[in-house]
């Protein structure tokens, strides 16, 4: 009896014993070709799948009553003169002398009745225009991270260059439907004209819908007549079509700020999106219990999605989630967790029965594009997907809590979107792809490879990633064993080099650059620096 | 106005600026302890989670129909005499002279009726008696790979020391409900007392559940005997206690060998666990479309099935899927794809109209423990919580399509699954976690650490995970930017040092290593090797 033997089990599944495994192991022997976006495969996506919900009827009901009662008792700060005396017309009773609203839990459920259900968001390239709400989901990319990165470059703080690469790769990947913001924050240029020269870059280097910070009014002011430049609208025109969006977040607990407060009333006003996000850490700016952090959301979201309604009764807007855990041993706030998961899912509910679009986004805490990045990213994809997320900020790029936006992980998240959109994509069962004639003509014992109808579709019958690495162990070995990492670093340079620039009337460019040319001979927006 | 400027962005989420910036600066800067299992939290799932489906009740009874059409018009190969006669003698079509046996659908419908709903599987350790079937969810180790990797010793050949380190580590770990087979083959062990040893080495090393290989009659009667021994009960006491499991795959198409028949045979009269997979890989072994996959999955498995009850009515049997697809570019097999989560859904609707337990896996392709590793199976585990698995063989260590069994990725799956698991225990909706006197003491403005609601709950408030690594940047670079993958390596190892070998009746120990001696004694199986 030797010592070392040939495996003897038979089973083709699990020892990939005989013919299957001598089938695979040539399979993968060959180099695969890599497939990723060439611009014309953009499609909206809906996700028709029934929504899991993990609170029952009643328990949906007991955080929708507590968060009134967090309203009505509590109330929330409201650091702006102008929208506390517009709260107060609206019938809030605001505390003489003091920065404290409190709201009756009629008036919130009025005036949030008032949001639209489903509302359109205008590109300046109608093809790129998106639906918000119902069964539409819409990925934007990373927002505002201090920090990017790459395997070359290193992590450090963000600048124009990278700042354009970034947006580049958002118009150029399809499943990319928005940008999201500065994807990072470009500390290069001067705070008083920076977001001149981001939004004229937003304009130029993509044809999506973009973003504008709620950083004072003027800012809002010069955001949405660069908008307009770009649609080559009238302001009247912008008034009924929805072209920009802000995201507004809360100052968790129970807090909301000037500037976020002057946001709403200058894109509400004007008929444009605000996204309503409190940002409730449960343990840190909210409860330690995820129930109870979720009652603070709802109160928040639904103290800003009413103000916006005060503004303006119609005016375009999503409650936003942003509810995770902080690790408790350290303070370190923590993504992608089960406790994050819970909170989307259960935000979906909040959302629809509100029937107000719902934004969430696509997180991790991962210092690097490792095995944490992309399970954090997938399990906020499943909650954000099962639980009926429309608009999903913060979808490619993000990583390490926010703080920096990385190249490779954006392409690992574009590949995983993809997929998700390709797993919502419907199963094709009509009688040819049920296959009976197929399975008949292969019989007991036989091969689907090479028969007709394999043949007919074998080209695009199923997904093909852009990052996994399918080849055998051996191939994979004498190709130097490159990880997701690797892939993506090549990948995200190759889609920089293939990246095409939208075409922009002249017209349009040339009044854009005069606008931003005198913005800037004015200053742009006083700063204190 | 200078070049180089602070951020001046106020969001919270999104620039992370201002207090809450240094908020999680300071957070991250701790070390996390971390946490695995201590063996003392063992616990059995259930997942009360409405099931997504992506077939309406028509497209699944068009699938099932198909499927039924295969089995009466096409029939299957079944390569063995005996089997033939009990098909024969059921009421099936035998062709004569030929191997193929034709099924009339009615006699399939009729005999998978009497399939049980659900069964139980016992442990020698009654606390690790398992329940299949309903919304029960057990979780399996690796099962079969022929090779086995950590990163010293490298991807290598199975063998008996590895093999005894992953049964260890599925002792440890109390995510982990059972054994899946041999997690690697261990060929340093001659095939004809290769079942003994391994299966002396399950009895001892674990108290869990195990499985034994259907090749051929004997290595079945010697693992009855074994796990017999092991429960300390008479052979008819396990009559009524199913205590034993087998993987019966089909070789697809349409085919059934030898060894399985002969496993359902001699496992199914004796009231042990079949579990029926067909392994059918779309564009190899089935057709290219998933619904032809799909459709000739379930003919496969039903056949096995209405096998089963021809052998035993009432015998315990799952019915198990493993639809996949191929990459059609080079042939080689994909895992955790989109087309790999439709298939895991889809096969659990199945499933579910016959009222059989479901088996699924949790799949990978990767080469190594990277983004693509974690993404693959996350995206599995994703589908099979969704689709309602019940048993999911290949929880955890599955790497590489199967080809091997990884230590690190052993660890990566236990942290998944332990998220999953944290996922499905229903959220505290009650009163207390609502935490409304929480919010009216923290009032605008203030914090939630340190109160007296976080401390009496903050050390069990989260899932804390294993692998992830949420410390800062700065604190991750000083520690030398340790992956996933170091995390995983560091920590097996540590596991491995915590196992504790599970108590066994003295007496049976030396009645299984009587047993042992004797039957290699005899030459254990003969081979032609």
């Amino acid at each position: 009896m030797s010592e070392i033997t040939t495996p003897a089990s038979g089973e083709l599944e699990t020892a990939q014993g005989g013919s299957e495994r001598r089938r695979r192991a040539g399979g993968r022997s060959a180099e695969r070709i890599r497939s990723g976006s060439d611009g014309t495969k953009y499609r909206n996506l809906v996700n028709t799948i029934d929504k899991t919900e993990i609170l029952s009827a009643q328990t949906l009901e007991d955080i929708h009553d507590a968060s009134l009662t967090v309203l009505e008792e509590i109330g929330m700060d409201v650091i702006l003169p102008e929208a506390r005396d517009r709260m107060k017309a609206a019938g809030a009773a605001v505390t003489p002398g003091s920065e404290r609203v409190r709201f009756d839990r009629g008036l919130i459920e009025e005036l949030i009745t008032h949001a639209p259900k489903t509302f359109t968001m205008h590109a300046r390239n109608p093809a790129r225009t998106v639906k918000i709400g119902g069964s539409n989901l819409v990925f934007a990319q990373v927002a505002s991270a201090p920090f990017v990165a790459d395997r070359e470059g290193g992590r450090r703080a963000g600048n124009r260059q990278d700042f354009r690469k970034l947006i580049k790769l958002a118009q150029h990947y399809d499943i990319i439907h928005t940008t999201g913001g500065y994807p990072v924050e470009p500390i290069d240029i001067h705070a008083s004209v920076r977001h001149l020269d981001c939004l004229s870059d937003l304009v130029k280097l993509t044809d999506k819908v973009f973003h504008c910070y709620s950083l004072g009014k003027q800012r809002n002011l010069d955001a949405l007549e660069i908008a307009r430049i770009g649609r080559g609208i009238s302001m009247e025109q912008m008034e009924t079509e929805p072209s920009l969006f802000t995201v507004i977040n809360s100052s968790s607990p129970l807090r909301l700020d000037g500037p976020m407060l002057q946001g709403i009333i200058e894109m509400s006003s004007r008929n444009q999106v605000v996204i309503m996000t409190p940002f409730t850490l449960a343990g840190a700016m909210a409860p330690v219990t995820i129930a109870g952090a979720l009652v603070q959301q709802n109160a928040e979201a639904l103290c800003g999605i009413a103000f916006t309604q005060m503004v303006r009764k119609g005016a375009p807007v999503m409650y936003g989630g942003f509810t995770s855990n902080v690790d408790m041993k350290t303070g370190a706030p923590a993504f992608g967790t089960p406790e994050y998961m819970k909170a989307v899912i259960a935000g979906g509910q909040l959302a629809r029965r509100y029937g107000i679009p719902y934004r969430t986004s696509n997180t991790n805490a991962a210092n690097t594009l490792d095995a944490q990045a992309a399970y954090e990213s997938a399990m906020s994809l499943w909650a954000l997907t099962q639980g009926g997320g429309n608009f999903i900020l913060h979808s490619a790029g993000w990583t390490e809590g926010g703080l920096t936006a990385s190249f490779e992980k954006f392409i690992l998240d574009v590949d995983m979107l993809q997929m998700v959109a390709e797993f919502l994509t419907p199963l094709d069962v009509s009688p040819d792809a049920l296959a009976l004639d197929a399975v008949r003509d292969v019989g007991p014992g036989g091969h689907y490879f090479g028969t007709a109808h394999t043949l007919a579709r074998y080209e695009n019958a199923f997904y093909s990633p852009i990052l996994s690495d399918w080849r055998n162990f051996e191939t994979w070995t004498e190709a130097g064993r490159p990880t997701t990492y690797d892939h993506a670093n090549r990948t995200y340079k190759q889609a920089l080099d293939a990246y095409q620039q939208p075409a922009l009337d002249p017209a349009a460019e040339e009044e854009l650059d005069a606008f931003v040319a005198n913005r800037k001979s004015e200053g742009g927006v006083p700063t204190d620096f």
